[in-house]
């Protein structure tokens, strides 16, 4: 990461402790660390005041630097302030929610005088609103995604179950450069994302997607392993990290016709989907996105299959980047206003029973004027019967 | 799962909480659901005494049976817990590592006069000697993941990077059946596993692996994109998801011929595995398995590149079941002795300086007598030039 990039990120991490009421921050999580670094190590980040931040690093072996010092435990936290001539800190910012609670107490016991702050939202936040750099990695994602979605009619094959699609979507993705790693805030398993066909769709997940799918025991999203059919929809949803930065971008496909009403719901989407690209400006509230999409639904008579039938999500985007599920959420209770170069995917999804699930999803960069959509891949429904 | 699987299940974690000084306990991890149900859910069980655990579920909607209590928040749990007539705990074990503070400050405030104790690792513990039918889910993922490894030849193509042979070997595993999910206790990485050829299986990782590998910046791990080249050996370090439950195993290759040195640290790893496998015997103390290997490879004159060069772990092998790295640890100052029906992975390696990495890794059982290897490939380096 250059110097210029390094300096940019710096200024959110610290915008979000100073307003956060702390005099500095301890930021240990992987995604942080190499949010602020362009490098993942185990070990701290200490930034306060002004300073260059200290990179406290316990593996791996060999890194260097003016401002690198090697660290065994948390403890020793207190006297490598010192060396540095750095006070210890009135109120220290960590990431509360990412650490176990003897992680917390650690730090508090090395800090006896120190008020810890949880600071996991407020660099959520502050890492809300990306660079051109990162737009420019996850567009770079985006496009290759799209790219690899452009050849899923290539790899179906008449009688494949929908787990077979899955896989053969995997290995391509992986084949086109995804890094497979898929990383999430929160107790969220995944792989890459999901393939729902038929009524696989309305199936209820435990998980926190915008639809769900049996999936298997020991990981209950996504495909069941049932036959595609002729009448059933297919719905991708994967997940486009081919840079360390993520896309998320929703595709259906079918296998021959679906009933007219599935067509007219797939429309809805996209007409959604388009009015709240008008609406990703800076400036707009997250939760009137999600009145805005959930009404247009309702309006067209869709209101008990959006989001799901048996189980409904109540979201209709989220913000992608390092993680899949960013800040912020477009949903209801969400009074936050959005911001210039924010990057949010909007996924209004219908579940049309005996038909499965249909819609899209894009992800965009909030931009003034309008969203740009940087998901470009045909949203029209494809078939894939040949 | 039946309701004898349940019954024994449901007794470790009795044990773990009871040896705890808790008189109840508090789950909310998809791990620890998942183990003590055999489905995930989001939500916590609760259990205590001698009833039947309760169900607290917050997604998906529909669950259904006699102990099953939907719940939206943890504020809830004073209530429902007055509903089934059951008193408040005086203390109350919950999975304090992998909960932020705030849930875990949520849980308090709701319980003001009940003590609580962080019982993660107590947890892992009790899943650590594995019941007949976890051990049959291990053995079947092993036996699958053997399958695939006697397929690495066939997938090998000279020109090709240590990268284009990983993304292969992904979709091999996937195509047969592998689950794709890598399950990790802590805030660990990986996609799968690694392939480390040549002298990236020197490069220190911030990970907490046996070997390390570049990877990419946003995934400091494995392969690194170098050219496959006569001379190199290839380690293949990937986890076996098939059923839910992981084996490990590790298996290395060459492109042509090693030097005899590497040949002779390979053979050091195998006789290495084949006395701890000795060892793995209930009773055992897990430093002295370390202690046992690191003499055999210092004795070996290879202590200098065992476990790594510029950076060398300090442990020969780990438990595996539901996460790749569970409890015990095969490490320095691990002083816990082991236990019938452990299952834990053996990997003494070794990394040699102008070929790479070189050795083994295999699962075992730990049971009287001997440890029962359950990872059944060939172990010798098998060269992959036609």
């Amino acid at each position: 990461m250059d110097s210029k990039e390094y300096q940019i990120r710096l200024s959110h991490i610290r915008k979000a402790f100073q307003e956060a009421g702390a005099d500095a921050c301890l930021i240990s999580t992987h995604v942080n660390i190499f949010y602020l670094t362009g490098q993942i190590f185990s070990g701290y980040i200490y930034l306060s005041g002004n300073e260059d931040p200290l990179w406290l690093v316990r593996r791996p072996a060999g890194l260097e630097g003016p401002r690198v010092r090697y660290i065994r435990k948390v403890e020793q936290l207190p006297s490598m302030l010192q060396e540095e001539g750095l006070p210890a800190p009135g109120t220290l910012l960590i990431e509360g929610e990412e650490m176990g609670i003897d992680a917390w107490m650690r730090i508090q016991k090395a800090l006896p005088a120190t008020r810890l702050l949880n600071g996991s939202h407020a660099l959520r936040v502050a890492r809300s609103i990306k660079t051109d750099e990162e737009i420019a990695l996850i567009r770079q994602s985006a496009e290759a995604h799209a790219g690899v979605y452009r050849l899923i009619p290539g790899i179906y094959k008449p009688g494949m179950t929908d787990r077979d699609l899955a896989v053969e979507l995997d290995c391509l993705m992986l084949r086109h450069g995804n890094l497979g790693l898929f990383r999430a805030f929160g107790d969220m398993d995944a792989f890459m994302g999901t393939v729902l066909a038929g009524d696989n769709a309305a199936v209820p997940s435990p998980y926190d997607f915008a639809l769900g799918g049996a999936g298997v025991p020991s990981n209950p999203v996504g495909a069941s392993g049932l036959t595609l059919q002729r009448g059933m929809s297919v719905m991708v949803d994967l997940s486009g990290n081919f840079t360390g930065y993520l896309d998320d971008m929703s595709r259906t496909f079918s296998i021959g016709k679906l009933t007219d009403e599935a067509y007219r719901a797939h429309q809805v989407s996209i007409d959604i989907s388009n009015r709240l690209q008008e609406e990703l400006v800076p400036g707009a509230v997250c939760e009137d996105l999600y009145a805005t999409a959930l009404k247009m639904a309702e309006d067209a008579g869709l209101g008990h299959c959006f989001m799901g039938t048996r189980q409904q999500a109540k979201f209709v985007g989220h913000g992608v980047g390092l993680v899949i599920n960013e800040w912020p959420v477009l949903a209801r209770h969400m009074n936050n206003r959005l911001e210039a170069n924010m990057v949010v995917a909007v996924e209004p999804k219908f579940v049309i029973e005996g038909t499965g699930a249909v819609g899209v999803e894009n992800t965009y960069v909030v931009r003034e004027g309008q969203g740009e959509k940087i998901t470009l891949a045909e949203e029209r429904i494809l078939d894939l019967e040949p």
